[in-house]
């Protein structure tokens, strides 16, 4: 019954008619955690408790002392609302960052045991959920890199599988859909959904809203199915056995009751979101025969928990061991991979891709700029990992030698997501997340809307993804205002930690996407479709673009400063030289990232935005630009939609030309003169 | 073999062996339209052009000579890009707004026939495509608007179709999912998707990126499905005769293939995206037996086509008696409904609202002051319609005395669309858009992220869609950052012609709530989770919120003005109180939108900002308040993401109380006079 390949858990397992008293543990320091905190989420721990013991102390493959052991098994708990569940089996089964006092913390201020599961808040934490569908979409990407790394390093390094729970509302979610669909194109068979089929949401019976037959839905999809009882261990542990030997991705639909065990509530909407309340949980410790205070766990039971924590140690001292005998510079390699640290070849590779650039200049589309940073990138990172939603030819997200990613070959580095932008972010979160991979993809910007949840998801978790967006600006041209982004930089650049780089040519591309590999946390590559010049003509210590902004013409004594990004920097420097015929000294200001400017010294900002009156030039909303300029009627920008027409005559329209600006600054700066006279 | 009803198109149908030489007559519109312009989509058009030229001659209801009839079939094309199609298909029906002169102007600068169809542009757009899945999604909302507007006005005024033409992309986007599943479960049985199943995607064929079996996913949620040759005239007549008598909604899985007719591009991906070429397009002609120049359309095709394009004229006009021998109360109410105009009613009933507000002040949530703006205007609009996103208890979407609607009651008012926002946002864009009601519904406003693409599309098409979004800021609390939003008002605000309301108690909530029924475009309405102070404690002439921003406390002559939002209005008092107190005069200015403020006379917005120096206070993200302030350090708000806590203790952790605020203002207020020393 036990382990499917050779290298699963051991067998020292709970046996199944002793699972019973351990669930209900759990069940009580959720409903106990939720009313003393006097908030939360008690209906889905009560209702799924059953699922999670089963898998916690028979299935899932983790050692609690190492909870970063790589080759564990990856546990994502989508419908995040439930923390309570997830709290309580990390402390049960003995991770040491989650002592009971956290969970008599739960969702007090300071607490780590916050209201839903935040990524770094404990260490057996995969990933941020509570956005309903997130998980979901999350652990496809976990799942899709423990194969592809499994195609890299083998499976004596990397073989373990991906466990989902989620409810109803994951699962009505659309970008739940794209993710099935992905999961099933590829085949990803290691990954396990749990539907916490309960028949409940807020709002009442799930009849109120869906009608849906699940299980036709995944199989229409390529995945196993299967129904279960959740609430008789004897079958989600067949289940649960059933998954690790399909050779699909396996959807457990467990027909549950919602706050199990709660005499009046349970089956109903109210046990869903708030505390059951003083006399219901004394009823239920009555109905479950649970006769223990709040947060006491009975010895025998508190053992066997811990017992189930650790039995994962053999297997995970064995998984040490063949790690140490692998061959050195392979040893090192993967543990490079899994720290996420990039090798020292990088930079030198992409310094002397600058130095090609600045000595053969060229005019090209910046996403051909970005298209050669990534090409460069991947000759040197074996960890990068590209994509695109069905534009890969449109957004240049492969370069030439990434080879392809396909069902039949996990081996490749180049996924085609489909048009899925949604589940493509929130895929790559979870490949950043699994680690061993960098993973970037890319779509249009105007559809960075689609992918905007997971997208701050990754802004909340810090996590290294890189979302390329092309076709930047009204340049786009005839396609439209549909396609044409105006409001998204603004939209993007307000979400915190997020770093938008808009690069303005080849060399910046190069710049900012070393930027992105090199650093933390998430960050955006816009990037214009259309053909512009070179700006950067001659080599610059350390990477200037890697400073969010810096001075790309003129001195710091400057009648006027011009700042712009991306397709408008050369737009600006065509404007400096037209207002130096009027007498006019205009530094140019090149800024490709707000949030990295932002997080220089003082000083330098002080230096590079200067005192002279500052104008912003961008192909794109104003909204957001006064943070520099000060007054909004220095700002070129576009407060509209835009329209179908050749994107030259979109900038026309818009006034977005040297001469049109150029005028209105002269207008603009004789009106002060005159004003001062 | 025609006409399901009684009220279906009269018998002058094309017969189905005269259908080829009309198809082949639209392909080469779109192919030399395409060409000309030298950009553009032609693969759509030629592979639907078959399934397009059955519908229009044979069972789609309409009169070309009457655009706007509300009880035509609505005919939504989601894979927009294949525009030409669209814009072919008007033309030769006899749109007097299309004539063939626009055709010749595609794409380029100024043309009506955009890159992708605009809803304003040509009279037969129903709505702006483009952005993929957005049609299908839009197209529910249409299907249900009709069942809705027949259960109140009966099958005599209401009784059409609405029809969808979608491609891959569209399916495999989240939202389609989320469309599906909802109109599935409401049993829309008028709703008929023709599915262009033709195995190419712009990275190669589907089998790159998909594998799923779509008849069995949508069987899955409820449909009918059938699979038909799309080249086949029988069998595509055949299938929309089936489609019409299904009592369920119905997918066509219509096999295709893409660039239909181009020796060498057909069946391939490089038939998607740009002109075929000229010499692509010379042997296609050869192939199709057209000996025609480009936009030469033969005179029997033409009359063919001019009469498939009237023939629904005599329906039209039996539905015109029908709704002259209506009622005269009831016609009128018909007709203010269709014509979106608001009762006289609707203004009073609002003022007397203020009225008993103002005379009786209570802190209460403003969410809850929401509820009872929209049970105001819902006892004098018949036309409201809510719903949410399984929080209607949450939110308080649903006022007392609107009953829910639900698959067997569609009279019902009060929709409950399941945990699917996007769905949902492009559902209320198909309601608006079909006429007859005034669309709202709800979610917590981080979950904004998920509706976004539709909620762009409203903003772009100008349509009267109402999004309600509660939990408005770290007043939330224990859920923590992930359902605390910081950045979602500057992202929305960032969106053009999209008006964002922040009330500040319930005399604002129903001032703009007001607003947004009785204006033009799209809104949304941002309401606080929490209890706050009422703010507005006398009565004003002619609902101040309504110019966006006002002058709550304080005169013209001031210190400083504080400019706040929402629930840090009342904040925002409480210090201009404490600044009193060391002899501060500052203004307080309530904002409850920035976009209706902007659209104010200069006069007045400099009257409501003076000239002191400017603070803003808003619990949410600082960016783009420079815009008012001038300065960065003039902005008191959130720069990072929140955390779990109760909400006062997160305020608090911000620096967002009087206290602390009032303090900052006078270190800031005093370092000046400092200075100025």
């Amino acid at each position: 019954m036990v382990g499917a390949g050779a290298h699963r858990v051991n067998d020292t397992h709970i046996p199944l008619d002793e699972i019973a008293p351990l669930a209900t543990a759990l069940r009580f320091l959720a409903a106990d955690a939720v009313e003393r905190a006097g908030t939360g989420h008690p209906g889905m721990p009560l209702g799924m408790a059953d699922l999670a013991t089963v898998l916690f102390t028979r299935h899932l493959k983790f050692d609690a002392s190492e909870p970063k052991w790589p080759d564990r098994d990856r546990f994502v708990l989508s419908n995040g609302h439930g923390s309570m569940l997830l709290y309580g089996l990390l402390h049960l089964t003995g991770y040491a960052d989650v002592p009971l006092e956290e969970l008599r913390n739960f969702r007090k201020a300071g607490a780590l045991a916050a209201g839903h599961p935040e990524y770094g808040h404990f260490a057996g934490i995969e990933t941020t959920t509570g956005p309903l569908g997130q998980g979901v979409a999350t652990a496809v990407g976990m799942a899709l890199a423990e194969r592809m790394l499994a195609a890299e390093f083998c499976a004596d390094l990397v073989d373990h599988r991906t466990w989902v729970f989620c409810g109803d509302g994951c699962l009505m979610e659309g970008v739940s859909q794209e993710a099935i669909s992905l999961a099933g194109h590829l085949g990803l068979s290691k990954l396990t959904l749990v539907f916490d089929d309960n028949s409940t949401t807020i709002d009442g019976p799930t009849s109120v809203s869906t009608s849906d037959d699940q299980r036709k839905r995944f199989e229409a999809s390529g995945w196993a199915t299967i129904g279960v009882d959740g609430h008789d261990a004897e079958a989600i542990d067949r289940a649960f056995t059933y998954a690790r030997a399909s050779d699909r991705p396996t959807l457990i639909a467990a027909r549950t009751r919602i706050g199990f065990g709660a005499p009046t509530k349970q089956g109903l909407s109210a046990a869903h979101g708030s505390p059951l309340g003083a006399g219901e949980v004394e009823a239920m410790r009555k109905a479950l025969n649970w006769h223990h205070s709040p947060f006491e766990i009975p010895e025998a039971i508190a053992v066997a928990w811990k017992a189930a924590g650790r039995r994962g140690g053999v297997e995970r001292a064995a998984w040490q061991r063949r790690l140490e005998a692998t061959e050195p510079a392979r040893r090192a390699a993967f543990s490079r991979r899994i720290e996420g640290r990039l090798d020292a070849a990088v930079e030198p590779a992409v310094q002397a891709a600058i130095a090609a650039q600045v000595a053969k200049p060229a005019a090209v589309p910046v996403r051909q700029g970005s298209q050669l940073a990534t090409g460069v990138l991947a000759s040197v990172m074996p960890e990068l990992v590209g994509g695109s939603a069905d534009l890969t030819s449109s957004v240049l997200s492969r370069p030439d030698g990434m080879p392809p990613l396909t069902p039949g070959d996990l081996a490749g580095r180049h996924i085609s997501f489909g048009v899925r932008e949604h589940g493509m972010a929130a895929a790559l979160n979870g490949i950043a997340l699994h680690g061993g991979f960098v993973p970037y993809a890319g779509t249009y910007l105007t559809f960075s809307d689609y992918a905007r949840p997971a997208i701050r998801l990754a802004a909340l978790m810090g996590i290294r993804t890189i979302f390329l967006m092309s076709h930047d600006s009204i340049g786009v041209g005839e396609d439209g205002p549909t396609h044409q982004p105006i409001e998204h930089l603004a939209s993007l650049r307000a979400i915190p930690g997020l770093k938008v780089y808009r690069p303005a040519d080849s060399v910046e591309a190069l710049e900012c996407w070393y930027d992105a590999v090199a650093g933390q946390g998430p960050s955006v590559m816009v990037v214009a479709r259309q053909k512009v010049p070179q700006v950067r003509l001659s080599l610059a210590e350390g990477m200037p673009a890697r400073r969010g902004a810096y001075l790309l013409a003129g001195g710091a004594e400057r009648d006027l400063t011009l700042l712009a990004s991306g397709s408008e920097v050369s737009l600006a420097l065509e404007t400096r030289e037209l207002l130096a015929k009027h007498g006019l000294d205009a530094a140019v200001v090149s800024m490709p990232c707000w949030e990295v400017f932002a997080r220089q010294d003082s000083a330098y900002q002080a230096a590079v935005l200067g005192d002279a009156p500052r104008f912003a030039i961008e192909a794109a909303s104003p909204f957001g630009w006064e943070r520099y300029t000060g007054r909004s009627d220095h700002i070129f920008g576009i407060s509209t939609f835009g329209f179908s027409a050749p994107g030259s005559v979109v900038y026309g329209h818009f006034g977005l030309t040297p001469s049109a600006i150029s005028e209105q600054i002269l207008r603009l700066t004789s009106t002060k003169l005159k004003k001062a006279v």
